[in-house]
């Protein structure tokens, strides 16, 4: 076989992109049984690239991670909505250099990338003792922020039925869920969410030690532990490390652990190395009619489920200016706004 | 940071853990709030460990592919019953050595790994004439595959809502659904499942080109090609590749593909070659027990949905005789097995 890209571009094209396409469901009227209208809506990436600049957010660069590692740089955005203390205590470190020196220390095949000080946050005082000593401004006890009330909540609710939770949606570009009979609302456990490592005691996090999902979504960790944010831009630069051969996925072989260069806010870079990640804002007619355009899709598919579950439902990012071979779209659920 | 495994395993063996301890619900009863039973049931590798062998299955060696990359094995198992003609036809191409050589020629995250060769199945004769030649016995065209009748399908059904399809559950212990006003069955996209690439015909299919689900669950996918089966070893050695630059994560490096040293059925291997792999059976004591105990876990957890998702009810699978370090468990969404 040869080296280049199949010629049969569409239909592999359809296979890749049926995952986020076949994944959002927004009209409940729509057909169930497979349907191949002869003026099919508009693609996704038509919709992305034609939408006004409005629909479109900047992200707030106190709330932007930038995490450059050997291989390249990971973007992570923070949700201060959901974790006051814990984004507040993780811009202190990254402001401190804290996690500059610091290593990726644990990949678990199919559940997550683990990184920063696992002995920070840790109860036992022989091994509280180990750790690395934090940077003025930050807190070594916050409260745990399993969850907020739902009141106020901006939330663009999904109208598919969600096993895990009464209700689940897009709050700030975030995959999250609620529970209005208790009045509470949390972010989910999607692929590229990132939390904070936890010992027994549910107030043990610090931010000192970070994980992303990087597996089928774990839906079980939602409110049992401290969500932080979502990886907007890098995460194969996570996802695709060396699995650690100890209990845990955690590394064995002092190779494979993989230090962390800096860790750093957007906001204390200089302007020029601010990357402009935008995020789709989810109260909008092109959100909308991307999920109409998702599910109504023919061509390439047979059947439709007019159905989308939290996870696959995740919100387009993009790099502007227009994206160059360094900096190219990667919102890891929606691989068509990579084109 | 040293080195070596951080000393609070506890709590990490539960971060770790909670993934398939919370996912899996059997018991309508349980409940939904904070539970620390002073005397928690038995952790799921006790029940495992100690089990009778009876509610393990030995794998036929007939259905286990044994894929032979550079870096390790990836054992696959086929699944006849869901797609008769498809395992048919692997066999043949893997009797006749037709695998061997080729390559992994697309790694897109957090979607699919995908090998063998993309011109095979493709409609376009000037594609086509560049295929690699089949082997005696593998067919060049065969039925699509996606359902079969639901009758005398053995499914242990989850007792918990699906939003993809009416019912879901285990079939072999693979991850399976159903529509019973329609009378069909059909093996869903979880993590680890195997399916057969296909161009906008969807009985272009052959087995020629194949892959596996490396990211969250794309369930979209479910009915719109033709599954295999699912990788019950090896998944690290799909999911850790490099991701490929081009578009839909085809490769653009030469480098960066991998070749493919031999694609082997089990059984065409010498007996001290054949892994011993084992499956538990799902219409069994132990597997209910195993949903009990991982919904009603305490200690590290303060939250149980009393729910599960169909792929985060991955069956175990485990390595008879006792695993050393080269046969270690390595079933995808069951980490503690492998302790």
């Amino acid at each position: 076989m040869t080296m280049k890209i199949p010629f049969r571009a569409p239909a592999l094209a359809a296979l890749a992109l049926c995952a986020p396409l076949l994944a959002l469901a927004a009209d409940a009227k729509a057909p169930k049984q497979p349907s191949q209208p002869p003026q099919p809506p508009r693609s996704s990436a038509d919709i992305l690239a034609t939408a006004p600049a409005a629909v479109w957010r900047e992200v707030d660069p106190d709330n932007l991670l930038v995490m450059t590692l050997p291989q390249g740089q990971v973007f992570i955005e923070l949700a201060p909505r959901f974790a006051p203390a814990h984004v507040d205590n993780i811009r202190a470190l990254a402001r401190g250099g804290y996690y500059d020196g610091l290593a990726i220390v644990r990949v678990q095949d199919n559940f997550v990338t683990q990184w920063g000080d696992p002995n920070a946050d840790d109860e036992d005082a022989g091994i509280k003792g180990k750790a690395k000593p934090f940077p003025a401004g930050a807190k070594s006890k916050i409260p745990a922020e399993f969850s907020i009330p739902l009141k106020g909540v901006p939330m663009t609710v999904l109208p598919d039925v969600d096993g895990w939770a009464p209700r689940v949606g897009q709050v700030d570009g975030f995959p999250a869920a609620a529970d209005p009979k208790k009045g509470t609302s949390w972010m989910a456990h999607c692929y590229g969410t990132v939390g904070a490592g936890r010992g027994n005691a549910v107030d043990s996090s610090t931010g000192a030690e970070l994980y992303a999902v990087i597996g089928n979504a774990p839906r079980g960790l939602d409110l049992n532990i401290t969500v932080v944010g979502r990886v907007l831009k890098g995460m194969e630069h996570l996802s695709a490390l060396p699995r650690g051969g100890a209990a845990m996925g955690f590394y064995d072989k002092p190779e494979q652990k993989l230090g962390i260069e800096r860790v750093a806010l957007a906001s204390a870079l200089p302007a020029e190395q601010r990357p402009a990640l935008q995020v789709l804002r989810t109260d909008t007619p092109t959100w909308q009619e991307l999920l109409n355009a998702r599910r109504n899709r023919g061509g390439w598919f047979v059947h439709s489920p007019g159905y989308t579950d939290l996870c696959s439902a995740a919100v387009p990012v993009r790099v502007k200016p227009s994206p160059g071979p360094d900096v190219k779209l990667n919102e890891p659920k929606s691989p068509e706004t990579r084109r």
